[in-house]
C-alpha cells in the first residue's frame, strides 16, 4: 500500500494528468504477455529522468514497490506488480534523440517502439538487428531490460550486443550514466551489461545508446518442409557446417504448422511434420551463394519441398505467420506454459525427441517452434488452467524439461527472462553461492528492495 | 604481510614445488607491461580451481591481499601487488579443454596463451578474433579480466563479445559458474559480463567458455601514406562511409612511423606524415571489392602512396612492425605514459589536432597510433621519469587529454583498463553516485577487500 501522502506527492511530481488511481487505468497496467493479472495501487506516466528520480526517491523513503513498465509484452511477468505498489509506465519517454550516421549509434528513450526505431535507422541505410517477435509493439526499454533476442539472433546476436551505454535511475533516486558512446570502453565495472537483462530490478533505464550497423544489401527467404522432425533438426547442423550463418533459422513442428496453416499463404505438403524458415542476408553476390548452400543442405537431408519466397509480399506473409505461431497455439487448448529453453545446437535432436516423449508421458500437447539456429526452442505445454489435474501434470513436465535441458548444458531461458514464471526454478540452474551473490548485488543497488520486487530472485527482507 | 602460519598452509595447498618466497621468484611477479615494480610477499602457482578456492578462503580469513596474474603484459598495473601480499600465477591452468565444432565454442583454462588458442581453432577452420598486440604472450584469462581489445575490434568486437560463460572463485573461496555454453541465455544477472573487464578485483576466473566464429576465407592487407595527419583521419571516415567494415584500420603518426621505419620492410615516402594500415577479410569475392573501395577512399583523400601487400611475408612484416610501435617509442625518450583513450570516430580529427597542440604546450613528444577504426588512439606522452619537471608537465598533459576526450563524448580507456594508472582519474569519467555503486558491487563480492586491492576504485576500509 502506498501512503496517502505519497500518492499526493506522486500526483504533484508527474502532474495530475499523468497520475491514475481508478480501476480501468490500473487494469491497463495489471497484465502482460503472460496473461496473468496483478492490480497495482497506482500508475504514473512520468515525463523524464528527473521525475523518475523523484518518484524512486519517494518510493525508497516510503518503502512501497515501484515497477517499471514498457509495452507489457513480456513473457515472464517482469512488468507485473505482484505485490501491488506503483507501476511506472515509460511510454511518454518515447523520443529517438539522434541517429548518428558518422559514429553508427542511436540515442533513444526507453519508450520508443522497437519497430519504429528499426524503420527510422533503415531509412538512412543503417540497421538495428534485434527483433523480438513482439517488435511491432514492444519498447526498446523493455527489450533492454529483458535482453530480448529474436529471430535474427543466430547471425546478429541479441539486444545486449547493441547496447553501448545507459542513463538509469537507481532505486535510491540517484541518476547514473553507464558505458560509452564509442565503439570501445572498459573504465570501471560493466554496469551497462549488468543492467541489460536485469528485468527492471536494479535501476530504471531512462536513456539508451545503441550501436547500429550497416543495412545488408540483399536478403532471401526460404522455406523447407520435412517428413520427420529429426530431419529438420539435422538440416540445421548441416547448414551451419556449410559455413553459412543464416540471418534466421526458424523451426516449426507439426502442431505449430497446423496452427498457422492458413496464415502461411503457401501450399503445405500433407506429409510435412516439420518446417524450417530460413533467411540469409548480406552482399548481393553472397546471398545467392548462401541460398544455394541452404537449398543443397535441405534437399540433402530429405526435404520434401523447398521454396524461395518469390516476392516481398510472400516473404512478409511467411514471417507474419511465424510470429503468429505463439498466440495461435491457443487454438489447441485454452492455456499454455511457454518456456524458451536453449540447448547446444548439437543437442537439438535429443531435445525434440525428448519433447515427444514428454508429451506422451504427461498426456498434454507440447508444440515446439523457434530459433533452431541458436538452439533456442519455444516449448509450449498446452493445458486448461482451470483443470487442476492438467496443471499438475504440466508443472511436472516443466520441471522435467528444465532438468533435461540443464543436463544437456543448456539454460532455462534464452530470451524471455526469469520474471516470476521461472523464479521458482532458478536453483536448478544456479548454485546457492551464485544466487546469494545475485541477492547481494540486488541489495547493492536496492537496499530496501523497492524496485520490481519478487522478480528473478527470492529476496527475503532482513 | 602474510602470517607465517598462512604461508605454511599455502605451501601445503599448492605443494612446496609451487610455492615461492625467495627474491628472484618474487621479482618475476613484481612487474608488468607498465614497468612499475611492487614486490609480493609470496607467489603460488596453483594447479586448479579447487586449490584457488582454498587459497582465497585462507586469504579472506587471514585478510591478506591476493593478486591473480596471467602473463604480466597488462598496461595499467592490474597484476601488480601494490600492497604486497600473495601473487597467484595462473600459468599452470593452461589447458584447452575442448574445441567444439558443432556448437562453435571453446572451453579453456585462463592460462592459455592467446596465440595458441588462435592457432588451434584456426587449424579446424574456426576463428577467435580478439587480438591484443601482446597476443603472442598474453593469456586468455588476462584478456578476459581486462576485456582486451586489439586490432580487429573494429570489425569483430572485443573479448567481451566472445565470452559466454565462466567458472570463477569468489574472494570468499566459493566457486561459481556463470553464463551459458549456448548462443543465448538470460537467466539471472549477467555475472559473466560483470566479471569480464573487472581486472581481477571481483573473482578469480578459472574456466572460460568462448564463442568462436567461422574463419574468413580470404584477407588483404593494405598500406597508405599521407602528407598530413588530418588527411589520414579523414580517410578513416571516408572508408566507413563506403559501407566497408575493415578488419583492422590502424593509424600511425610521423613519430610512430619513424620508430619502426626499418621494421616495416617497405619504402616509406619522405614526406609521409601519417600512415594507415588496413586489412579487409571475408569471402574471396567481397575482399577484392572492399580492397578497391579502400583504395578509392585513400586516393580520394590524397594518399601519396597506396600499396597492397604482395605476399604473406610482407603482410606479416607490416603487422609485426605495427605491434612493435609501442615498445620502440622508447627510442624517442627513456619513458612514456601510454593512454588508450577513445573518442567518437567523427572526433578523431579534433583529437589529433589537439594532440599536436598539447605536445607544443607541454614541450614533450606525444606520438599517437592505434585503432583509428574505433576511435581508440594510443597517446604516448614521452618523458624522462627521472626528470621531475617533465613528470609534472606530463601529468598535466594527461589530465588535459582526459578532459578533452571526455568533452568529446569519449572514455579514458578503451582496452587497457583502469588498474592503478587510471584509478586517480575515474572521478573525471564517473559521478560520485556511480563510483559509490561500483564500490558497493566490489563489497558484495569481496567484503574484506582482499582480492587485488587498490585497483580501479579507491576503496576505504570501513
Amino acid at each position: 500500500m502506498i501512503p496517502s501522502g505519497a500518492l499526493k506527492e506522486l500526483s504533484r511530481i508527474v502532474g495530475p494528468d499523468h497520475f491514475f488511481l481508478n480501476y480501468e487505468d490500473l487494469l491497463a497496467c495489471a497484465s502482460d504477455g503472460t496473461k496473468m493479472k496483478f492490480m497495482p495501487d497506482a500508475v504514473v506516466y512520468p515525463a523524464d529522468t528527473e521525475e523518475i528520480s523523484q518518484i524512486l526517491a519517494l518510493a525508497n523513503m516510503e518503502k512501497f514497490p515501484a515497477i517499471p513498465r514498457g509495452a507489457g509484452t513480456g513473457m515472464s511477468g517482469g512488468a507485473l506488480p505482484v505485490n501491488g505498489g506503483l507501476v511506472i509506465s515509460m511510454t511518454r519517454l518515447d523520443r529517438i534523440l539522434s541517429i548518428d550516421q558518422d559514429n553508427l549509434i542511436a540515442r533513444v528513450e526507453p519508450g520508443v517502439i522497437t519497430a519504429r526505431l528499426q524503420e527510422e535507422v533503415e531509412r538512412v541505410g543503417l540497421f538495428y538487428p534485434p527483433d523480438p517477435a513482439s517488435f511491432e509493439t514492444s519498447t526498446i526499454g523493455g527489450n533492454v531490460a529483458e535482453c530480448a533476442g529474436g529471430l535474427r539472433a543466430v547471425k546478429y546476436g541479441v539486444t545486449r550486443d547493441y547496447v553501448l551505454g545507459l542513463t538509469a535511475v537507481l532505486p535510491t533516486g540517484e541518476i547514473i550514466n553507464t558505458g560509452v558512446e564509442t565503439a570501445k570502453g572498459v573504465a570501471g565495472y560493466d554496469l551497462t551489461r549488468l543492467l541489460v537483462g536485469s528485468e527492471g530490478t536494479l535501476a530504471i533505464i531512462t536513456g539508451i545508446i545503441l550501436r547500429l550497423i550497416t543495412k545488408p544489401a540483399a536478403k532471401k527467404s526460404m522455406v523447407a518442409f520435412f517428413p520427420e522432425l529429426s530431419l529438420a533438426v539435422q538440416t540445421v547442423s548441416s547448414i551451419i557446417k556449410q559455413k553459412v550463418v543464416p540471418t534466421t533459422l526458424e523451426f516449426l513442428d507439426r502442431l505449430s504448422i497446423d496452427c498457422v496453416r492458413e496464415e502461411m499463404g503457401i501450399e503445405i505438403p500433407v506429409d510435412a511434420n516439420a518446417m524450417l524458415l530460413i533467411e540469409v542476408d548480406g552482399d548481393e553476390v553472397l546471398v545467392d551463394g548462401d541460398a544455394e548452400k541452404v537449398k543443397d543442405a535441405c534437399l540433402g537431408t530429405g526435404a520434401i519441398r523447398f521454396d524461395v519466397a518469390s516476392d516481398k509480399e510472400e516473404v512478409e506473409q511467411l514471417w507474419a505467420a511465424r510470429r503468429e505461431v505463439s498466440p495461435s497455439l491457443l487454438k489447441l487448448r485454452p492455456g499454455k506454459i511457454n518456456e524458451d529453453v536453449v540447448v547446444p545446437r548439437s543437442r537439438l535432436a535429443d531435445l525434440v525427441s525428448f519433447l515427444g516423449d514428454l508429451s506422451m508421458r504427461h498426456d498434454l500437447p507440447i508444440p515446439a517452434f523457434g530459433h533452431a539456429g541458436d538452439g533456442n526452442i519455444h516449448v509450449n505445454i498446452m493445458l486448461d488452467k482451470e483443470n487442476r489435474d492438467e496443471v499438475e501434470r504440466a508443472e511436472l513436465a516443466v520441471r522435467e524439461l528444465f532438468e533435461r535441458v540443464l543436463e544437456m548444458g543448456g539454460t532455462i531461458t534464452g530470451e524471455h527472462g526469469v520474471g516470476i514464471t521461472k523464479a521458482p526454478y532458478m536453483d536448478m540452474e544456479f548454485t546457492r553461492a551464485t544466487l546469494d551473490l545475485m541477492c547481494r548485488l540486488k541489495r547493492a543497488f536496492d537496499p530496501n528492495n523497492i524496485l520490481n520486487p519478487g522478480k528473478i530472485l527470492t529476496i527475503t527482507d532482513d
